[in-house]
C-alpha cells in the first residue's frame, strides 16, 4: 500500500470566485480515510465528472442548489468501486455511480448511490451518456422541445456531452439538425462522426448570418445549454410555436456583471409573444426523475444499435481537475471530460 | 333615413405612428355602403371594440398578423346587426361577431361570424368577457398557467377585460389572487368588488417593495399582459416551477427603442433557468381555437351563476375611436372599453 493510499486527496472551496474561477478558489487538502459506520460502506472514486454546473455551486447565490460552504469539499458526480461495505446490495468491488465530490474516499449509507455491477462495459458513461447529461439532452429535447419529423433543431456545444447527444437524437427523430460549436474541428466531427446536417463555428465574426444561412427553414427547436451571443443569433431565427428548453447557460457563469448597452429584456418577452413561444428552464433531476428509467433503456438501446456516438476526454490526476474545470468553462474540452482518480500519483 | 344612414364612415390607417398614435395617424373617410353579393350579407357595426392588440397592427412589422396597409381600414372586433343575408343561417335582425373594423358597414360571406341570435342578453360582452378577451384569460391561466388550489396569482391590469377574468377565475380555483392596477380607485375595485386578496397600485414609487410584500409565499403564476417595470418587479418573486403565460405587453408597444442601461436579456434566461420557470407566449386564436366551445361552456354557466364580474366602458360615437384607443394604451380605460356606433351623430 503506498502513501497516497492512506490518505483521502480533497478538494475544498478556499474562496467564492468573482468572474472565472482561478488558482485560489479551491485548495488540495489531505484528511484521513473515513470510517463507515455500521450502515455504510466505504467508496473509492475511479473517475470524477467536470460540469458547468460547478461553476454555480461555488458562488453564495442560490442556483440550482444550495452553495458548496467555503471548507466543504467540492461536490462533484463519481464513478467508485466499493472497498467495503455494510449496506445491503453493495459488495466489496461492486462499481457505482455516487455524488461523492472532489476526494478520493466516502461514506455513503446507500441512498442516492447507483450500482453499476462488477463489471459494467463503460463504467464512466455513467457520467455522460447513460448519466446526467445524456437524460438532460434526452428530456429536454424529447419532453421540452417536441420535436417533430422535418422541424429544425438547433444546439449549441454540440460536441458537449449534452448537445452531441441533443443532436443524435433529434437525427433519430428525423429532424433537421444544426449544431454550434468552438472552431473547424468540432464543427467537423459534429458532422462527419455525429452526423448533424451542419454546424456553425461560433468564433468566426458574422455569427448571426451564418447560423440564419444554415436554417433556411427557421428554428423549431433550440436548445439552450450556453446562453449569450448564440442565443442572440438564434432568436430572430425562430419559428412560430418555436419550443426552447433551457438546461444551461455556460456562457454567461462567468459573468460579474450585467453587460452595458440597450437593455434587451423586452426584446425577448416581445419574441416570446409574438412567435408564440414556449421557453422552460429545467434541471433534470428536479423536473423529470420520474422519466430516467424509461431514458435508460433507450439509450442503451440505441448505443447497442450503434446509433450514437459518445466521446469522452479523460485526463489522468485528482490534481489537475481545477484546471480542467476552468477551461471546460472555457470550452476548451472536446467531448466529456472526467478525472481519473487512478492517475494520480503527480 | 338619415344621411349618416346612406354612406359608409370608415377609420383608415393614413401614416405608421412612431411611438404613440396621435391625431394623423387614423383618417376618418366617407365610402359609399358596400352592396353585398349573392353569397353574401350586409352588417352594420352596433360595438367596435378597442383592444391594446391594435397597436401592433399599425406597425409594419409583421407581429401577431399581417399589418394594416396604408389606406386601408384599421382591423378590428364588432358586433353587428344583420341589415340583408344571402347567407344561410343569417336573417336580417340576427345579431354576430365579426371582424367588420373601425366602419359603419362590412359584407361577409359568413366565415368567422358567430351568430348571437336575435335577441342576446348583452350582445356588447361577446367584444369582452364571453369574446377574445375572456377566452385569453381563461386558455392562458388554465392552460398554461395551471394554478393549484392555494398558489398565488399575479395579474396586471387587473381591472381590464382580461386582468379581471383572470383574477376572478383564480379565486373560483382557489387561488391567492394579486392583482396590480393604475391608481387607488381601481385597486379598490380589484379588492371590493372582484374579489382579489390584495391590489398593488404600480404608480407607486416603491413597486417591487409593495409587491413583495403581496405575496409572502411568493408568485406561482404570473399572467403576463403589461411587461415593462411591471414584469421587472415580478421576475424576483417567482417561485421555482412557476408559469408565465404572455399574452400582452402593453406598457412595451409605443417604446420606440430599447431603453439604454445594463442589458437584463442574459438575467431573464439565466431566471428561466435557475427557477425552471415555464414562459409560453400565446395568440389566442392561433393557439387555442379548439377550446372555444369549453370556454364559453363554462364562463356562460359562471356568469349565471353570479361569479364573474364584468365592467365595460361605453364610448358613444366612432368619431371617438382613435383618442379612446390613444387612452387605451395609456391605461385611461377601467373596463373593457368598446365604441357604440350608435351614438355617431356628432
Amino acid at each position: 500500500m503506498t502513501q497516497s493510499d492512506r490518505i483521502n486527496r480533497q478538494w475544498i472551496l478556499a474562496e467564492r470566485p468573482v468572474g472565472e474561477p482561478d488558482d485560489n478558489t479551491l485548495r488540495l487538502v489531505e484528511a484521513p480515510i473515513p470510517a463507515p459506520d455500521q450502515n455504510e460502506m466505504l467508496l473509492r472514486a475511479e473517475y470524477l465528472s467536470l460540469d458547468p454546473y460547478m461553476r454555480g455551486r461555488m458562488s453564495a447565490a442560490k442556483s440550482y442548489a444550495d452553495p458548496v460552504e467555503i471548507g466543504e469539499v467540492m461536490v462533484g458526480g463519481t464513478v467508485s468501486r466499493v472497498e467495503s461495505s455494510n449496506v445491503k446490495g453493495f459488495a466489496p468491488g461492486d462499481w457505482v455511480l455516487n455524488y461523492g465530490g472532489w476526494q478520493d474516499y466516502s461514506v455513503s449509507d446507500g441512498v442516492g448511490v447507483t450500482n453499476l455491477g462488477p463489471d459494467p462495459a463503460q463504467p464512466s458513461w455513467a457520467l455522460g451518456i447513460l448519466g446526467m447529461p445524456g437524460f438532460t439532452a434526452w428530456a429536454g429535447l424529447t419532453q421540452i422541445g417536441q420535436p417533430k419529423p422535418g422541424e429544425t433543431i438547433v444546439v449549441a456545444a454540440a460536441t458537449g456531452p449534452v448537445g452531441a447527444t441533443v443532436g443524435q437524437i433529434g437525427k433519430i427523430l428525423g429532424c433537421r439538425v444544426v449544431g454550434i460549436a468552438g472552431g473547424p474541428e468540432k464543427c467537423a466531427y459534429a458532422v462527419d462522426m455525429l452526423g448533424f446536417d451542419a454546424c456553425v463555428d461560433h468564433k468566426q465574426e458574422d455569427l448571426p448570418q451564418a447560423l440564419a444561412a444554415a436554417v433556411p427553414d427557421g428554428i423549431d427547436v433550440y436548445f439552450e445549454n450556453v446562453g449569450g451571443r448564440v442565443f442572440d443569433a438564434v432568436l430572430p431565427l425562430l419559428n412560430t410555436f418555436a419550443r426552447i428548453p433551457v438546461c444551461g447557460l455556460i456562457a454567461q457563469y462567468n459573468a460579474t456583471d450585467l453587460p452595458p448597452g440597450p437593455d434587451r429584456l423586452g426584446l425577448l418577452t416581445g419574441t416570446i409573444l409574438t412567435r408564440q413561444l414556449t421557453v422552460r428552464g429545467f434541471i433534470i433531476f428536479d423536473s423529470f426523475a420520474e422519466l430516467y428509467p424509461e431514458f435508460a433503456r433507450q439509450m442503451t438501446g440505441w448505443i447497442a444499435e450503434g446509433k450514437i456516438q459518445y466521446r469522452e476526454e479523460v485526463i489522468d490526476g485528482l490534481a489537475k481537475a481545477p484546471t480542467a474545470l476552468i477551461g471546460l468553462l472555457r470550452g476548451e474540452n472536446f467531448g466529456k471530460r472526467v478525472i481519473r482518480m487512478s492517475g494520480n500519483n503527480d
